[in-house]
């Protein structure tokens, strides 16, 4: 979504950036998190913030690296919102949720590897109830907003605005701003400080689609230009 | 005040991106001064760090993303400055005016929302005196000087620069730099980590347009060239 | 030295600019360290974190702000180079020092009225030794090779430069990086978590001005091209 | 790597840059790491977010300036993959690469001399085990994608990327990410927070440069348009 359609890599090369970028992307939202309860001593914030500082850092490099490829969405809801604006082809659109997925999960595994930690496991977090749901509505809603509206006037931007976007959302919403499918997906699958419990996912993954869904509507109306 | 007039978008979706731009900024502003409470056990300095990290965040991404449409305002004083300096309609700065309001009161409503607390609340944090009234005209001084002096001739900086100079000057004015009459009275309806009790808004709002007047007219002479 | 000198603007505004940002510079410095102190709790970690990421911030706003006016330099020791590379008259130098030192002893003073403390104050801290001054060597050193090295070949970046290059010299130095003659004299009015005694000065003064010198001579040699 | 061949500079002001950004580098790395220690009581966690904001900024200062003479490498691992893909000289790498190891070391030392404590120094600090060679693998990995699928289309954004990659790094990786041969050995000259364990050193760098060989294929395949 990020960049210019004429010249698109073959599908591999873009699916294989998706890969690679949810790979270091959830790496480092789950690995950044352990090192940082590993480190703080139970002083919760500033766990957070070491995981905010490092998943806003790993965002603006991936976005600005893998955008020329693939778009850098690492989200299916931002896969499916670029699919509904007919800029990605829907089997495109599935074959980038496809390789956030796999590839994603990896990178929670290889967090757990260097760790030293078992590589399957699932979470026991709660995260749940209408505020954590309405927090995962407003955050997403909030992100694909940045993204639309920043990639048709400053575009040069938009790596920093969306690292920065997800910076201020692990903050301002009571769940810590998932505001992403596939790494919902992934955050079950680590009994560690970014985890989620498996129950807990499904709700939040509805939230963060009628987020996005909500967010497509409004930037149509605000941002597209006659 | 940050795009060019030329090509000015409707009043509707100026206003409208007005109210987004608030409703996002006073949520982030007071949504992580509560989960920051909640994490940092007492420890108002990494409390204020976050605090100071989510809304500088918040600030880029949201005058990178509204400028173009708006100005991205989202405070009161700037409307006004740009309506004194004949770069806004005076009418146009009421409906912005009422915009913020409206929809940062949203924002802060949210924010008890999604970290369950009750909607309706009133500060009981007295920030009153010199010291703070002084950090308040300081505050909106320089917060003006840096928009005006900004956009003239580095107008790519500008949402990097106002981000930036609302991250300093959290820590260095006594009040932490609220430098927003809008934001002022949002703050008085959360009686959390961002809180102002009611009575003590109006003269940090007088302070705010004192600074602000100041600071356009030493702008005027400083940065206007003929 | 940050911008064309073909529209040199009139001595007297490039003067105020230096007065304006050492003011805010200085206030900053030294506020946004009170303020750290009251809230850190004895964590002086955390407070320089606070203090770093405050100056910081303020840097790249004023450099951002003020450089298409006076260059920027708020410090003596930039003052002097840009003299001595002819790139700035000794008269325009000595008026530029001048205002720095003035307003900047303001903006301290600024300071302590906003957070209620006595407005003249001497410091009693020591910062003295030979690992101190090859601190203060080593850190202005650096600061005067990053200004001449990426003003000419990446003017764009030279704010964030200089910024960045503070935030790291308040932490890999044992001095904490003055890197600035008139700071140091401003700073040694303040009893508060960035003061220096002032008998600590002149020594300070001295390694900042070998390094300059120094660097002076490298970046004569390393950066400018035939 | 990160700038034109057409004007490069002689040789030994190539070398001389590499030598300097090394210098303030390492000394960065350290020095930061010192400081951290000294005031953190303890609360590693504070520490490193110290260090890491230390590194990332002075990694952005340093090939925001030096980028332009010397591609600004300031490590083994760049400059063989830079010579393997043909983009420097096989004899100008081993310049580079003794350049960076002496003016490292002599950062190292200069960070001791800073804080007063004995210049020769061996680290005591174990850093073993598959979880942290996997972690150097996985870093270096990501550093040279990072490096190498930036300054093909994202050219401006090689600093800020590569000190966001590095500022990620230190969290989520095992090891705090040390992807880089010659800072490998000048940490283990030092018994201090950065430090690394002389008889653990080859093992990290084997990892490191099977990482950036593995990065230097793929990056061919995925950034390198026919």
């Amino acid at each position: 979504m990020t960049d210019d359609q004429a010249s698109t890599p073959a599908l591999v090369r873009r699916v294989a950036a998706e890969g690679l970028g949810a790979f270091f992307l959830f790496a480092t939202v789950i690995g950044s998190g352990i090192m940082a309860q590993n480190l703080s001593q139970g002083n919760d914030a500033v766990a957070l913030l070491a995981n905010t500082l490092a998943t806003g850092a790993m965002l603006f490099v991936l976005i600005t690296m893998l955008g020329p490829i693939s778009g850098a969405h690492m989200n299916p809801a931002v896969s499916l919102v670029a699919a509904a604006r007919g800029e990605l082809a829907w089997r495109d659109a599935l074959a980038y949720i496809l390789a956030q997925l796999a590839f994603g999960i990896l990178g929670a595994w290889a967090a757990h590897v260097m760790f030293g930690l078992p590589t399957l496991q699932l979470s026991v977090k709660a995260r749940t109830g209408l505020g954590q749901w309405t927090g995962e509505y407003i955050a997403t809603f909030g992100l694909i907003l940045t993204i639309l509206g920043t990639v048709r006037s400053r575009r040069e931007w938009v790596a920093p605005a969306v690292a920065c976007y997800i910076v201020a959302a692990y903050w301002f919403t009571s769940s810590t701003s998932f505001a992403n499918p596939a790494i919902t997906v992934a955050r079950s699958l680590t009994n560690s400080f970014a985890g989620i419990a498996p129950h807990d996912v499904p709700l939040f993954i509805v939230a963060q689609l009628l987020g996005a869904g909500s967010a497509a509507v409004v930037a149509r109306w605000l941002f597209d230009r006659p």
